[in-house]
């Protein structure tokens, strides 16, 4: 069966701060999605991966470069894309829903791309950028990522036509 | 010897204002740099190719899908990607200075992309973007590419180490 | 603990025949790897996964579409790239030893980007191309992933460098 | 107006010959076709490139890095794509027919992409696979090139249909 992927954005170098918030995201994620997907670097990826080990979730890093060395210890399972920064639509696109934490322009472009693909993106604080859902805490985050898988298993069902390479929806 | 290539981005719907900046920018670039690299779709993409050529200027279309027949007539050169939204790094990896005309989600990804690369992008209006060149008219556009594209050919010759796939410079 | 993935490779439509081998090869795969990547689409890629699947292994399924409706019933993680026949590179970049089954114009380029990156690519039966591993039977080619996929770990350690984008090894 | 493409490929490093072979096959080909796309490198890349550019064509180089400074001097336009191997999907969908010189698996993956695409790909000499067009000398390839060319602008008024991501045609 299908199984149900959460996407975590965010910056490759963090704050101490943001780090536990992401360890913390990530524990509580692994107990409402079973598949964490990332940019599988470090800062905020490695920190989210971390949490997510701890409460057996399965970790995926789609990563820049063609060396699975470059992923962070935590990346159970390493998608090496050799695409460099394009590879920022292919982790969003893998997500049913994506949390954004704070980052700079690289995770920018990802809320971009979450926005034209139409899947749901919720920000921790950082973020005000119309479209985006921002929330407050960790549990608030959980509540609402919990709330939007169920909704994405149901609309599979009736995929979004339209949205194909030459016509792209843009909101 | 290495030609310098202007990028342009913006919406592939525009409103007969924008289409019309759009052609006066194409038609006033084309007079400072010999090629015109774009998403090569409608909108904004398709005004600003037919103003570029009106003035004697190549035009690059790189576009998401397979088929050349999706780039509009003003592309001499149509880069049939079949990227989908990654195509967007593409386009503006492939200029020296990019220019963003009002657009919605792929063009935030697109400006994104820029500030990660170290691109200079100037906005015309929209954009309010910290690290992007904010200017109103264009010709105040037009001054500032001519002296950004001198310098670009400048900095090809010690070009930025450090940016690769692995290590990702994000200001 | 990074977890080994081998990936499987071939038509997206098949004989019968070749069918009932995928199935055999993805039941007897799936006891000596934990993780299949393949193209996630019909013909070869569904058998395999299916045959996977009933040996409680988890598949991976890399397609060329944005829409993960594309991908088969049997795959439990679909990365819906969007980036066309781009995302060969990725469905064999990601696998540390890769079997080919046969397949068309798309398997042989797999097969090349596996020759490209030195990827050990097992092929059954059809393909006869320098430097392949040509085997007969399912029970060889398992034999042979158990062996590769040892290996494969212990080079991780002292990844192959000189392997980047600028300076592609062709062997 | 449409620009019409041609395309080459061939080894990053090749013999004296194949340098000479590939330096005429360039010069010809300016003659016949104005824009010529490649891999932008050095070796067969390189030789074909400065060959074009005696007799005054134009030289577009879709390189696997994102540095500028890594496409070879006879390069007009540099499309610095990042995305490693993938590059070469870009390099031959841009062409409206292939010339094949000597290479190795790189080159291999090119003339897979060819045939899955349905782009006319001529071989000089090595290339011995089921629906490449083997030729034996420059002049012959020039003809034929001539030839095809003015097919595929005729063929792009009725765009084969049926080629999209999700179904991708393998003969």
């Amino acid at each position: 069966m299908r199984k149900k992927v959460v996407g975590v954005i965010g910056g490759h170098s963090c704050t101490k701060e943001v780090e536990e918030i992401a360890q913390e995201l990530g524990k509580k994620l692994a107990k409402v999605v079973e598949i964490l997907v990332c940019g599988g670097l470090g800062g905020t990826m490695k920190a989210v991966c971390q949490g997510f080990k701890t409460a057996s979730g399965v970790t995926i890093g789609i990563i820049p470069s063609y060396d699975k060395n470059d992923a962070n210890k935590y990346v159970d399972i390493v998608i090496p894309t050799g695409l460099g920064l394009a590879r920022n639509v292919v982790v969003v696109k893998s997500a049913d829903v994506v949390v954004a934490l704070p980052g700079e322009a690289g995770t920018l472009s990802e809320i971009a791309y979450c926005l034209q693909f139409g899947i749901p993106v919720i920000s921790l604080g950082l973020w005000d950028i119309k479209g985006v859902i921002k929330l407050k805490t960790v549990d608030e985050a959980i509540k609402k990522v919990k709330e939007l898988i169920s909704k994405s298993v149901a609309s599979r069902d009736c995929p979004r036509r339209g949205l194909s390479h030459g016509k792209i929806r843009t909101e």
